[in-house]
Parts: structure tokens; C-alpha cells; sequence
């Protein structure tokens, strides 16, 4: 398997058919092919050798389609940025995986002097943006235009295909070496599960591009050859608007996003019945909020995907029918390319009921960690990923993450779980999206504490609030105290940053603020 | 990827869901994981190590798929044997991969001796059928019953997972190694196309399972996790009879089984409602054949996969959108693990019209010919398979194979293509079944000859057959002789050995017979 492969076989079987649309620009796949064999040779042409790392900080279009094409094409290795992190932070990513050269948009333009200052080995820079070109940069498409095109180094199978840099919400930040074989192997899964693509469909591109999620959405629809739409980032309107312009048939999203789509007040101008398939993934959704997807989108199905960057990244799949059947609480099942065991510490198989670690193993198992055997020894055990996240799993084999993002409060002695609390609290009908924490307590040691985006127009207390999650869940699980708040804050992937809820009431050594 | 990692998902998620029927055999997902795991035991008891091969000799059986199961997971390697050889054929495929443990069933324990002629080196016989135990030979179950269940080696990835000797109809059987890789890469394009599974569906081998064909049909029903019915071979009552007994959904027929089924006088005696996927190869199907099997199964999709053992085996679908199109006489385009270019004798990709050399590239291309690196240098180059067969791809990407088994007529200087005359012939109604073969002709060089299995009742002369035929293509195409027979020569695969057909008029230097 190789990246290139659906770009080759898209431009023979359908020269002629859409590939790409962003903003005005509309290209076919005929058109990509030659746009991404220019392109790979400006990149030879630029000094770029075999398996040298290439980055790109930008956000949705498509020259990053072109970007994650024509990198293999020239036989060189994947390096997208995520765009939340701060100049430091991309210094040390492109420091750290010795690239040399990036591909930047107008949006970032303005961080290169400081991204320099942490990275004095950064070469040479194309600008991938409409805007004026930055100093010292080459234009993209005057390189497209000018350079010879190359023939495809069809690099694949166990080579490098990229290093993702994990931009989870804890943790120093390590590159995740992942081959064409590893993403072709979830991106193949994702396809066979027949949840997410439909052949000669339609495909957007709201959330961002340098995450595994996304990408994975982009493999898939790149391996059925139809068309992908970019937004440049998501925005409620921007979103609706291109669903209902590009009749777009399937997106990814996570559930903050979900949420964001459905209760916008203008959702009910816009036809979004074009929809069938919305991929979440990042955390699980809210009954609430999915019972009102359900009916804005009257012909999506709705599947969760569970995994992680070191898996290329799916998992487990929960599909449209566990999701009309109500078993929300689940990551669901492990797909076609994947094996998963709950272990304890010892590498033993937990009993089914029982939490443990979620181990995974198949072709989608990162090769390592850049430049870290030691942590990918520790990662990967005779072939099984550790995850890191603490789940159970039942008879039927659903996996249920009790742990994700060490998301456990201990409170009076009694463990719970953050999620089951969030469900509970997103169905009352005040609740437009919430995040459940603990909070340092003197009686209780935590103390469970939700905070709450209001739906529109309406008021909740503690009160009423305790009293509509009592009816739902055990007393000692029921919120203790209540923030209500505009806005959470959200990652770059969508995930609410719970540590940073956490931080105005723990210092990072885990201690009580004053 | 590893070919048991179907077996643990099953047994996990669906336990005592049925996996395999077999006669009055009925065994669930964990009864079937037990019996792979003890009876990988009892392979190592018996002296297997990593890495050797294990045979099987073998009708279809549910030991036959707890073998392709408990191979791998004794770190050991499949290697099927093709049951239509003749015992100095099947040792020299044994004694060519040095495998000294067979499995024989019933129907081809009286081959032993004669086998053990050609291959002295076999050193143990594990029968698996349910008569009388051969000399010499240990009992399945025995073994089964006394093993230790053993941990899964997970073999898996580039490790080799079996030899398959090519039962090709031309040339020197040679040993194609496949990886686990290669057999997952096309099992899940197979899965991918979303044209042959049904997520908990059952799927029945009627098809000899030493066969790719129906390995690869198989693999993908392993990786849905859905139910196996085994019939000992194909035969049209007990092929009809097990779909409605079983409620069976899809299964992997040939072209001339599929006329078989369809002309069979009972017939309308059955319930085939339940047939949703018809997967067929090895050869083209009629336009005529394919009009009544739509009637006879009218709820079924028909597929057409080309490829071959060496392609593990899938390079090309021709989905039920297409046969609905009536474009029956293309093979399909690249699937979505495949790509397909048809090349000149320089590997220069030709002009789409013009014939040329179909070449596929993916993770499903074999690892090469056991101990034959110079054939396997030649046959892949640069990681191209070079198929030996002729054809032509289309504007739209279709393939279309006009020498299929060196399957052209050359008369009077003019080429004829085989597939074009059969499709032409059997659409007359008095047709059943035909082969049509360039034979010697003083005044043609070669001149077409027809041979027909007539439709029950029916009769034909050559002037009827021409007439018909020229309302179908140019007159110098249209048969000039006609051999009415009774049944036609098929291989083991249910290919019409055509080179049988034309030893009557050939000798193997491809002069005149007399």
C-alpha cells in the first residue's frame, strides 16, 4: 500500500471527476496528478532527498492535499504541524525530526521569525498561502508551475510515510513514526467497516488536516476516489454552507463540533440531507446532543472511532446501528485490521467487566517514536500498543473507556467517571455542552464539578441541575458545584482541555491552587 | 495483518456465534478458536517448527479452515495442495517445499503410497477425514483432543503465510509465496469494494478451498465475521440445497458452475432468495448465462475478480453495477488496493485502447517463487507483477483481457479474441455452454471452431450457429465448425481447459496433430 496509490487509480478510472474544492478552486483528478508529480519534483529540485522530512503548518486546503501527495511521490516523509502549537513547541517538532523544509500558508506566515529563532536548521520555506509571499519564501505555485514533473517514487509498504507529532493534552510532545502501511491498513479498515464512504462521494474537510482523524477520513476517501471539499478550519456557518453547496455525503467531526453545528440558530436554513455518514471521534457524545444530530441530519449515520496517533488511528468502531440502538457509552468494537485485549499489568488478559489497559495490536501499530527506542520498547510489547487508557470490555467485545485523559475522580472514596457524569448532565435540557472535572474539596477529597455552556436563552442551578442527574446516575456522582461558562476550551482536534479546567483549581504537581 | 486475527475478533465478539457448518458439524467462534489452539499444539508436538510447511490434501471441510487457522498459529505455513494433480505432481509440490507433514482426508487417502514415491521425505500424515484411519497416519480429533492449546504465534505481516503452487493450466507448477500482508491486502480490498460481505452473513464454499479463489472469499468472510458452509465439492443439488438449507448469502462460483446451477432441471425446486452476492472468476460470463442467473438468484449482485495466485489473488472487480450495464466483457477496474497499468515489452505504459502486458503493483504482490529468484525477477520488476496476460484498459480505467490463456485465434490474418466469439455463441438459445478454439486449417491458417454443450432438448447446426453469430460480430469471427459434446474439460478451478481441447489438433509444439 501506498499513499499515492487512490490518486493513481482516480486519475486512470476518472480523469475527468472532481478531486478537489476549495474556495473557487476546482480540480480534477487529472489535474492533481500533474499538479502533485510538479510538485514533487519542486521539492526534488529544492534539495529534498529520499526519506528527508518535509512539514507543512497550515490550515484546510488543497495544496495540502497536494502536500500529502506529492511528499511520497518525491520518495520523502510526511511532517504535518499542528497549527494550536506555539513557535517553541514547532521549533522543537521540526528540530527534533531534522526537517528542513516547510510548507507554510498565509495564516502562519507571521510565526516564521520565531519558528527560526527555535529552529536554525530550517532551509527552505514555500508558501502555500494566496497572500503576499513572506521573505525568504518560494511561492508554491510558481514552483508547481515551473518545475518538471517526476515520476512516482511509489514509496510504500513499511517505509516512513510521515512523523506525527502527538498533540495530545498531556505529555511532551514525540514524533510517531507511521508507515504507508499503517495508515493504508486503518484507512482499508475504516473503508471495509462500510460506515464512513461512499464510492464517488463527497467528503469534508472541516476539521483540521494535520490530525490522524481527519487524515484517516482523508485516506479513506482517497482509496474510493471521490471528491474532498476543504474549509480552511472549522466554523458552524463555513460548515453548513459547504454541506448544503457540495451536497457533501460524509465528514469527521468531534462532538464539540456536533454540538456547535446543531444548536446554531441559522441550522434550519441550510439542507444538510445530503448527509449519510458523520465520523466522531476525541471523546464519546452526549444522548442529548446526538438525539439532535439525529434529526438535523435525518440521513446521517453516526459511527465513533476510537484509536490514537501510534495507531494510524483506528481502533475500535461504534456504528450508525450501535448508535440507533442507544449504546452510546461504548468506543465500540475492534475493526476488521485490529485486535484489541484489556491487560493488567502484568500483560494478563483482564476478565471481561474488569479495567485494565486497552492494548491493540495489527498493521496499523506505529513503527516507534522518533529517535526513542526507549519509549517505543515501552510502547509497543510483542506487538501490542499500550494505549495509556484504562477500559473495560463486554461479552460482546464493546470496549468502554473509563479513563480517557486520566478522566477519573475520586470523590469520598468512590471512583467515577467523568463520562458517565457528562452524560447524565448533557440530557438536561438547559445543557447545550458540559465538562465534568474534579475540583479539590476539603470534605470529599474532589469533588465532582460540571461546567456548562447554557442552551440558548435558558438558566440552570446547582439545584436543578443535582436533581435532574440524581434521577439518572447515584447521588455520590452527582455534580457538587456548577460553573456556568460562554465557551470551553477546545483543542486543536476539537477535545475539550480538561487540564486546562483543572488548572485553575491543581498546580501541575497535582496540589491544590492556594 | 495475520490470518487468525479474524478468528480472536469472532471469538471476541461474538462467541457463540456459529463460525463453521459442515454436514451436521456445527462449531462456534470459540469452539473453533479452542480446537485452532489445540490443534496448533498438537502440530508443534508432532515436530512442526517456525517457519515449515504444512499440507493439506483435503475436499472442502471444516478442518480445512481449522487448518488455514491453526498453521499460522503454530508459527508454521500453510501449503494447499491442488487435488485434481496426480500423485507424482503433488510430490513434486511437496518435495519442491520440503513439507514433511501432510493432512489427508478421506477422499484422497488412497493416494498415499504414490505420493510417499514421488516423496520419500514425508514424515507424518495427519488424516482429517472421518473413515477408516490410513496406515501410518494420526487421527485428526486424536489430536485435537489430546493436544495442549498452545498461544497464538501471530504470525503475521511480511512473515510468509503460505506456498501456493500454481495449478495454472500452462507450464511447470512453481511454489508463489504469500505473505500474511499480501492475503489481507486483497482480502480487505475484496471487503472494501462492499460488493461480496455481509457483516455476520454466512458465505458457503462450494469452490475448491485449496484455491485462491475461494481463499480469497474465505479471508474476507474471516474478516467480517460471518458463518462458513463447506460442501466436500462442488455439485449443483447439493450446492442448491445447502444455500437453502443455510440461508446463504454469498458464495465464489466459476462461470461454468453458474451455468450448471442455473440449467439444472430442479432448479425452481429451491429457495435461493437468500443469495446476495455471486462472486465469479477465471472467465468472463455470458451475457446469456448471466440473464437467467439474475432470474435464478434475483436477489443476488454478480462480481467478477481477475487476478492471480500471485496477486493474492485479487487485481480487478467488475461489480453488480456493471453486470446491471450489461459490460460483462471487461474484467473490472483496479481495486482499491491495486493499481493496474498496462505496459509494453520495454514496462512503458501504453495508450488505453492498445493491448499490452496487465501489470498490477500493491501489498497483495507475492514475495516471489519459492527458491526461484530468477522467475520472480522476472515476473516482478520494480515491484510490478507482470501477469502474462494480454489486454487493454479503457478511457474509464476497465480492463478487458483478450488473451486470457493465450486465448487468440489467428485466421486468415486476422486476430480473434476467444471471449468475443463465446459471448457471441452463447447467446443462442440452443447454448448451454461453449469453448471456442482456433484449429488447424489449410485455407485460414487457423479458423474458428466452436464446441457447444447443447441446451437440454435443443439442437444446433454450424449454419444456424453462423447465422446467429454474424448478427453478432464480423463473419470472419463467426465459428466455421462446431463439435457438439456433452461436457467440457475443467480444471480443478472450474477453468474449461482449453489446451485439452486443443490437444485433439495440436501437439505440444503447437504443430498439426498429423
Amino acid at each position: 500500500m501506498y499513499l499515492t496509490q487512490g490518486l493513481h487509480r482516480a486519475a486512470q478510472q476518472h480523469p475527468d471527476g472532481i478531486m478537489t474544492i476549495c474556495g473557487d478552486r476546482v480540480r480534477t483528478n487529472r489535474e492533481v496528478r500533474e499538479r502533485v508529480a510538479r510538485l514533487a519534483g519542486a521539492l526534488r529540485e529544492v534539495g529534498v532527498g529520499d526519506g528527508d522530512r518535509v512539514a507543512i503548518l497550515s490550515l484546510n486546503s488543497d495544496r495540502y492535499h497536494e502536500y500529502l501527495l506529492a511528499v511520497p511521490w518525491a520518495n520523502a516523509v510526511l511532517n504535518p504541524v499542528n497549527i494550536r502549537w506555539s513557535p517553541a513547541e514547532i521549533g522543537y517538532s521540526l528540530r527534533d525530526s531534522g526537517t528542513e523544509v516547510l510548507l507554510v500558508d498565509d495564516a502562519f506566515a507571521a510565526m516564521l521569525p520565531a519558528i527560526r529563532e527555535h529552529h536554525a536548521g530550517l532551509r527552505t520555506v514555500i508558501h502555500c498561502g494566496d497572500g503576499a509571499l513572506p521573505e525568504g519564501a518560494l511561492g508554491y505555485e510558481n514552483l508547481v508551475a515551473a518545475a518538471e514533473p517526476i515520476e512516482d517514487a511509489r514509496r510504500g509498504g513499511e517505509d516512513l510515510a510521515g512523523v506525527f507529532y502527538t498533540g495530545g493534552t498531556t505529555g511532551f510532545p514525540k514524533g510517531v513514526m507511521l508507515s504507508h502501511l499503517n495508515l493504508g491498513t486503518s484507512a482499508m479498515g475504516g473503508v471495509a467497516s462500510g460506515f464512513l464512504f461512499q464510492p464517488g462521494g463527497t467528503f469534508l474537510h472541516c476539521a483540521p488536516m494535520f490530525h490522524l482523524a481527519d487524515f484517516a477520513g482523508w485516506y479513506g476517501q482517497l482509496l474510493i476516489g471521490g471528491t474532498h471539499v476543504m474549509i480552511p478550519a472549522f466554523d458552524p456557518v463555513a460548515t453548513l454552507t459547504a454541506i448544503q453547496r457540495h451536497r457533501v455525503n460524509s465528514t469527521l467531526l468531534v462532538p464539540v463540533m456536533i454540538q456547535m453545528l446543531v444548536d446554531h440558530p441559522a441550522v434550519a436554513d441550510f439542507d444538510l440531507s445530503s448527509i449519510e455518514a458523520v465520523m466522531y471521534g476525541a471523546s464519546p457524545i452526549s444522548e442529548a446532543v446526538l438525539a439532535r444530530a439525529m434529526k438535523v441530519f435525518p440521513a446521517a449515520g453516526f459511527t465513533q472511532a476510537y484509536g490514537m496517533t501510534e495507531l494510524a488511528p483506528i481502533a475500535t468502531m461504534l456504528g450508525p446501528e450501535d448508535h440507533r440502538a442507544g449504546r452510546l457509552r461504548s468506543a465500540g468494537k475492534a475493526v476488521s485490521h485490529s485486535e484489541v485485549r484489556i491487560v493488567d499489568t502484568d500483560g494478563t488478559e483482564v476478565a471481561r467487566g474488569t479495567v485494565g489497559e486497552i492494548t491493540v495490536r495489527g498493521g496499523h501499530v506505529m513503527l516507534g517514536y522518533w529517535n526513542r527506542p526507549q519509549d517505543t520498547a515501552e510502547a509497543v510489547r510483542d506487538g501490542w500498543m499500550h494505549t495509556g487508557d484504562g477500559g473495560f470490555m463486554d461479552e460482546q467485545g464493546y470496549v468502554y473507556i473509563v479513563d480517557r485523559l486520566k478522566d477519573m475522580i475520586v470523590s469520598g472514596g468512590e471512583n467515577v467517571y467523568s463520562a458517565e457524569v457528562e452524560n447524565a448532565v448533557a440530557g438536561h435540557p438547559a445543557v447545550a455542552a458540559c465538562a465534568v472535572i474534579g475540583v479539590p474539596d476539603e470534605e470529599w477529597g474532589e469533588r465532582v464539578h460540571a461546567v456548562v455552556i447554557c442552551a440558548p436563552g435558558a438558566t440552570l442551578t446547582i439545584e436543578e441541575l443535582r436533581e435532574h442527574a440524581k434521577t439518572l446516575i447515584a447521588g455520590y456522582k452527582a455534580p457538587r458545584s456548577l460553573e456556568i461558562v460562554d465557551a470551553l476550551p477546545v483543542s486543536g482536534t476539537g477535545k475539550i482541555l480538561k487540564r486546562d479546567l483543572r488548572d485553575q483549581y491543581w498546580n501541575s504537581t497535582g496540589r491544590q491552587v492556594n
